[in-house]
């Protein structure tokens, strides 16, 4: 791509850097590694604020990261002005864990004109896969969002 | 039931909704409402603290709130010393929510003995249905369990 | 509605009754027995022509149903013109079976302008639910159809 | 592994081999081209048997596709005498296709001692992807299984 193309597209990134620490995905302590359309990847460190009550990591927690990681990486890849909204996450839990940094790394699967599926594995330090999901989004206008 | 039994379960209702006060459930500020064998009910107050960029609720509180009655509802209606985990969380996104109080029910749609499939619908105050999603759930003993 | 509105949505009915009796839903052996835009409701039976190496009913086959019950009704709940595509199914198998007549039931979760949920419950003929799916679909117009 | 575990696998693949050939799959008309534990590849014409009304390829036939060979593949991949079946399916539909050969290609994402969940990817001969799916299943003993 030309560079005001990358130009635009890295403001878009810093853009959706800075939403990382606002609301659910600050609360998760999420923080983006790497943005850009093709890959997002992003970690955090599972502490006491994460667990269920047998003290690992709540399911909940890794379909929010799944949801944040596949969002930013469809706002990314669609152009400008185009709104994905996630309609379906799809979150299977692979291994418990229980505290440690964790790596969240969300790729396309399929980049279409008016709907996009994202799919996001999270791994430990070890490189153990420890949850995967699938976000399916749809592009809208900036008006009309449904969630996500 | 008897009434051994109804206490046996009335005992472990109430020490599941101190679980609705630790970890990654307390975050989303979801308090219990009705906690019983055959239906879940809670409620949280959407806030700054649950939404993503655009101001809405992000679709990981929706799944966080489905992965937590859906369990807490299989965990009432498994044996005593059966270990219910989630497996695979698919949580519907339907209409976009800013602040109010949302409320979630989730029931049953199957109680196997080895596995359990729960469903989760989550309205707002207008009684319009905001999101639901459902929650596969696999017995375990209590040393090896998976994630949720 | 008024009469035309009725007739118009009668004449939609009578072309999908059609469509059961064509291409992968006549390979099912699947026959209609209401449909209308709340509700659709379709019967087979099961026999050696739908059963995996184990004696029962292929999962594929559940998805098929809930596949062709849940596009019949978002079609006929759908604005006449606007196409409804399948973009994602998720269909859970809750108990085995092997042969004997098996009843499909489709509901809608919601229905809006741009998409469609539904869902569709498989029972057999002691009332019992063999299996259970949801169909997101996309409105598209008619010469942009992705799947379904 | 040793040659006595390699003639072992190569029987059980032998026979699973055969199961394309009866039932469902056989409606289908999937060939299996590569059967091991770590990769399953099939193909199959799409053909006017497969298609929904408007002509393209029916949804239930890519989640077909998905759990015969995600199901292989897990029976490959599961210690002898464990049965795996099929609990969740879930597809995705990516590109409408009408006609000709189509390749599926399964792989695990995890496969645990209780639990596997496989994903499958169907594509065109141009490379295109159409479908992807992903099969949860569970370990079961060989009398008591659900669905698949």
């Amino acid at each position: 791509m030309g560079s005001s193309d990358r130009d635009d597209a890295n403001a878009r990134a810093a853009s959706l850097r800075a939403a990382f620490f606002t609301g659910w995905t600050k609360q998760v302590g999420l923080e983006p590694v790497e943005l850009t359309s093709s890959v997002v990847v992003a970690q955090w460190y599972a502490d006491a604020r994460h667990v269920q009550p047998h003290g690992i990591v709540h399911g909940g927690v890794y379909a929010s990261v799944v949801e944040t990681c596949c969002s930013v990486g469809a706002l990314l890849a669609a152009p400008e002005g185009t709104i994905m909204v996630g309609v379906e996450n799809h979150t299977s839990f692979l291994r418990p864990a229980r505290e440690g940094r964790l790596t969240a790394r969300a790729v396309p699967v399929q980049v279409g004109r008016r709907a996009h599926l994202w799919e996001c594995n999270i791994t430990d330090d070890a490189g153990r896969l420890i949850a995967s999901g699938r976000l399916r989004l749809m592009a809208t206008d900036a008006g009309s969002q449904a969630s996500g």
